[in-house]
């Protein structure tokens, strides 16, 4: 019941249809802490920006928030000083329904550009969303998606230590199956805990989650301009206080990318139209630049991505694609292996057999292995294949 | 007849097919100047390159060549030691045929990657080559193209000044249709001319046109390991010698300009599964590389591409691609218009007729303008739309 952002003591959720999607889909959820909590917010480096995220940039400058609506079949962007206004208006209906401050309460919106909120839709049903709020975290992992066809939520319990060792809890939720790109990998990505931890504690942990998992997904190298992952922390596992650089750190922090590389994964799986999941994974490259650019080149080729698709045995592709990621390569010293099989050596193409490296394409999990001997630095990013269907879907 | 490459004095071309490609379909072509010449060449960026560039470059050193030969369905890239052994060979055979030495000859190739080159079967097939050359250039231009659907070469004369008015001939073939991408847009292209001119400026003219024509066009995002662009030069116009800086290399250079454009644009109206082209014209950028960046990465956008693929007035995908270029933006300036329809202006979507743009969005050429109102720099890039029939082609 309660396996996504409902599992840390606490925290309730809820998802109901307001009538923005058509065939009363649910479009509406609300994450919510019973008792007060912080936020960190990390947001699209797009330099057009979602209102929803203009709006959470001004209430994060105090790290106090408590509930976080989420829109979804709507991104409300480019839509001017009117949406600016609208998500001033649903926020201040959510903060009246919850008896809260309006800065306690954050944004995130997805969809269509460029269309303004159903606003009357919209504030009619914030009541009612709140009413709906409970311990079960599904209605809001529904509410949230658009084009995806799966929810996508998990949670993790670690232990961490003080006086007593205190069980501190995590959940997440996200959605995204398009407009998935180089940063921050144009998704929405909600995350809860009971931990008691710093403001500037929390934001490292989820600046470190993100970049080693939703920032190394790639569906169509597209980066929205809604973009946002948010963690809420409301103390309720009154743990010792996790502070910046201690051994609770560590450990909270390696909790949070677990569920943050889980999360991305979900989301690539469910990719618009995909089929398979690509694995990527670079080492001995000559610095982690190197090594994530040619880890994101290699999983986002389009070329690559529908060779795959056709289970078409053509790592030619590979080697064009990592070759112009503008990074240091050289072709005689490189190893290229898929499914681990060993198809180019030092400069030489092996003498595999063809068959055997066609059939092991048709697997749904692909993994792609580029040992550079150029340094240490490693890196693994993680794509989908293109197919016909990924057309079909974004051109209605 | 003699359209393309053969149109200016002494030049002659041909095309045959050796076996290399299936169903007899002509696989090889020649290039030849009937008297001595100097060349200009410029080569992917893509730090994979074919055994043919590799080659190339060497014999480029000099600038002294008079014949090329052209491979097409197989790339001789990732082919190690054997690759760079066969390339030679076939030079050689070429050489031997035309009376050259192996350094006047220059060689491209396109096709699959890691493969092997036919060579007993392109060895026998150069004297017959040899014997085919003639004024007509089709045979050529026909046996360069992979999954290209039509054959693309142009000419132009131009008057180039000196105690007599004297004109200048230029001709020009190229292929491309996948693997196109940011830089010299992966694809082959050969210009022949009969213009006296230096060494130097012959460079600078070709460096000149491609950065205006083929490296501002994009199907796929892909940059190949086989991009070529060869220019000889044989000095049969008699013209006075055209020098770097003077009034005739820039007739010159403004007549290279045009072919290489005109060759661009059909290379992006022939793209894999390409229904439209797309023109994306960016004024009013801050510097360059910004227009460029933004012009491009529109261009280049797989969902911009296919929303246009489906007559999708869906706007907001065009301000996400410009958004994530990494080029200056402000959201409150720019005016967005397509096909002449304003559609975002200052900040504010626009009161336009959304039918009227969806039915403007049923033309072949889709022309997109962005005025970011923050300087005087301006670029055009060109792309095509997003198919079906890409991901149909390229899977197999």
């Amino acid at each position: 019941m309660n396996s996504g952002v409902t599992y840390p003591r606490g925290f309730k959720a809820a998802g109901i249809s307001c009538g923005i999607k058509k065939n009363t889909k649910k479009d509406l959820a609300l994450i919510h802490s019973d008792s007060r909590a912080i936020a960190a917010g990390l947001f699209t480096t797009n330099k057009i920006k979602s209102a929803s995220i203009l709006i959470n940039l001004k209430h994060l400058r105090k790290p106090d928030a408590q509930a976080i609506l989420i829109v979804s079949g709507n991104a409300n962007t480019c839509t001017g000083k009117r949406g600016i206004r609208d998500s001033h208006t649903i926020v201040q209906s959510v903060a009246d329904s919850l008896s809260l401050k309006k800065e306690e309460i954050l944004l995130a919106s997805t969809g269509r550009i460029g269309i303004f909120l159903p606003i009357t839709k919209i504030k009619r049903a914030i009541p009612n969303l709140v009413t709906h709020l409970s311990e079960d975290s599904n209605s809001a992992a529904e509410a949230i998606l658009t084009t995806d066809k799966r929810i996508k939520e998990t949670s993790l319990a670690t232990k961490i230590f003080g006086r007593s060792k205190r069980e501190v809890r995590i959940g997440g939720m996200a959605k995204g199956a398009g407009m998935i790109g180089p940063n921050l990998a144009t998704m929405l990505a909600f995350f809860t805990t009971d931990a008691v931890i710093e403001p500037a504690a929390l934001r490292e942990a989820l600046t470190l989650a993100v970049r080693s998992s939703f920032n190394l997904i790639t569906i169509d190298n597209e980066e929205s301009t809604n973009d946002s992952a948010i963690i809420l922390a409301n103390g309720e596992a009154r743990n010792r206080k996790i502070k910046k650089g201690s051994e609770n750190f560590s450990k909270f922090s390696s909790a949070l990318n677990k569920i943050s590389l889980l999360l991305a994964k979900l989301i690539v799986a469910d990719g618009e139209g995909a089929e398979k999941v690509i694995e990527v994974k670079v080492k001995g490259a000559w610095c982690q630049k190197d090594a994530v650019r040619i880890a994101k080149t290699v999983a986002g080729s389009n070329l690559v991505k529908a060779a795959i698709a056709g289970s078409f045995p053509n790592w030619g592709r590979i080697m064009a694609a990592l070759g112009r990621a503008r990074a240091r390569v050289n072709l005689n010293l490189l190893d290229l292996s898929i499914n681990g099989i060993l198809v180019f050596s030092k400069g030489e193409k092996q003498n595999y057999q063809e068959e055997k490296l066609r059939e092991s394409l048709n697997k749904k999990e692909i993994k792609i292995e580029i040992n550079l001997y150029l340094g240490e630095s490693r890196s693994t990013a993680f794509g989908c294949d293109l197919t016909e269907e990924y057309v079909r879907i974004n051109k209605e």
